[in-house]
């Protein structure tokens, strides 16, 4: 399932012998040292993916090698949905929206018999899943906007601290993926700056990113809309949350996000979806170093599958469709293969669950 | 011109001795344990606003003060115009402009009988002083957007790598304050974050705020456009520089940006006009430690001295309105007078030219 690499030979020897050398030893920080000593990637198999990260960033934090990358242009961009946890049956986010209709309808109660919240509240799983695209706009407009941002954070926090995922009865934030976490400390030990960009919600996402995958949030992008700046009752200065859009983060929206957010294309990006083909196609297209991978999900015993790079139907989460798996092809770009390069799905707490 | 404060003790003596402790000097790299043993902020005369800065640093980054802040919540914002560099006669990013139109000219000549940009090309300096806000903004939008980022970088970099402030004969970036340069230093060494947050341009600045400030492109915010996503002739990925503002960053825009690209509000703000006035009442809402500073323009001999606050008529850029400073006052923050708190007003090299 995996893309041979170039880079076949074995990189964590060469990694070993380096981090043996006292000169370089002795300057960095423990962890640092620790990191380069132990394989930093224990949840991975030995395969052309695990290969391919090494690779990356030793080539990119060896000052004497030719694709040696300042620490200040080290920026790694990680879609969330699908690539750092799961995304399915259905966007966690949206089953936040969908959960806080009731007390949407609460505050406004002729809502009640107002489609598209006539049906959510109906509880109606098969009609809920027919919902167009427009309805759920509207439910995702009335349930992450008109709040202060201090309440939307409050209610999205309480609400990301108890509600589980139906398949294994987990809190959502327990459900990333053990070896992209691993990920984010290879780099970020490595002075990598990691950051989420997601088509998500980049308030929703910001209010357990730090906890879930120690990413603060300002490196978190996302889906955006405006704010509005004004006094409260008490004087005190209030931001709102607007339904007016800045920043659709989908698609070509992902480098224009990058662009506004960071300023600048990042070294590396992992994505697993149709979603993010044009920000692994703006990370690859400068020069030196760079990184582009993408998670496919063909592990069905032990998360799911799904897409038609699996020779499945299209999912409505996160297609990774033939076409984005001949371009990943084409320009050298790596498919990770969960079934493949994957000894572990989850972080351990979860693993003995499922097991 | 300052304003007193209530941690009138000497807060150096403080700082030195907590240096002195092995157990402190002995975890830090040695900049920082460099930067706490010497005078952090030598161009800074003794005052309340050296001791504000001072205490505010000692106070939320000693573990043991009930005012403590973690290091993931260690975020400053800056002003730039009249704050960290120049802005008299006219704003650097305004001169760039101006100085573009030739070159829009060039590309589309038709436009050189066409107002504004007739005036422009004239050369009256008083005409185009009278030139209204919506004839600046449409050369603003002539000279900032419809061209790639890679070419917009390009020739933002080239000139402000060789235009030179009429005044001092100096290039603009060489005319940042240098007691500012300490602050971001001294704030650094402690873990804070430091941000620009500025009206200027986001992409403008962030061509050589690197440069300037030691602040990466990532740590810019300031009034942004979109950019448009396309493949260029060769298929590469190309984001081109739309004329569609997304963020407007001055006034309620800056707690509206800060939220946008940092997602919570910062700990100590500074600034020098009423574009920053809301910046300043947003950071100091929060609980905990804030600092909040406003440079006051009083030193006509070694800088500029402007408006109301100073007794002097409203300046045509950067306006310190006897309301704010009076604001100021009530709520606690610091004036910080250039002629009375700073010794110098620029680097080393500049200061001695102008002396």
């Amino acid at each position: 399932m995996t893309h041979p690499s170039p880079r076949g030979i074995s990189r964590r020897v060469v990694v070993s012998t380096l981090a043996a050398l006292p000169v370089l030893g002795g300057a960095l920080p423990r962890t640092l040292a620790q990191a380069q000593t132990a394989d930093p990637l224990p949840s991975w198999n030995d395969g052309a993916a695990k290969q391919a990260i090494v690779a990356f960033v030793r080539d990119t934090t060896d000052s004497a090698s030719p694709k040696f990358v300042t620490p200040e242009e080290r920026i790694a961009a990680f879609d969330q949905d699908g690539t750092l946890w799961v995304e399915h049956p259905m966007y966690t986010q949206v089953v936040y929206c969908l959960e806080r209709v009731p007390a949407v309808v609460a505050r406004t109660p002729k809502l009640k018999d107002v489609e598209p919240f006539k049906t959510v509240l109906s509880g109606n799983r098969e009609a809920i899943a027919k919902l167009s695209m427009k309805q759920l706009e509207e439910i995702l407009a009335a349930t992450l906007t008109g709040m202060t941002v201090d309440e939307f954070n409050a209610e999205a926090r309480a609400w990301i601290g108890t509600a589980k995922h139906p398949r294994w009865d987990r809190l959502y934030t327990e459900l990333t993926y053990q070896p992209m976490q691993e990920v984010l400390h290879y780099l970020r030990a490595h002075d990598y700056k990691t950051y989420i960009v997601t088509g998500g919600g980049q308030d929703f996402v910001r209010t357990y990113a730090q906890a879930a995958y120690g990413i603060p949030p300002e490196q978190v992008v996302g889906t955006a809309g405006g704010t509005k700046f004004s006094y409260g009752k008490d004087g005190r200065p209030t931001l709102t949350k607007d339904p007016r859009l800045l920043l659709n983060d989908n698609n070509a929206g992902k480098p224009e996000g990058i662009h506004l957010m960071i300023g600048r294309p990042p070294r590396a990006a992992f994505g697993n979806s149709t979603g993010d083909r044009q920000m692994l196609e703006y990370t690859t297209a400068g020069e030196g170093a760079r990184l582009a991978m993408l998670v496919m999900h063909d592990d069905a015993s032990r998360e799911y599958a799904y897409g038609p790079a699996n020779g499945l139907p299209d999912a409505k989460v996160g297609t990774f469709t033939q076409a984005l798996y001949d371009e990943a092809g084409h320009k050298g770009w790596t498919v990770i293969s969960m079934k493949n390069d994957w000894k572990e799905i989850f972080p351990s707490s979860v693993g003995r669950a499922i097991k």
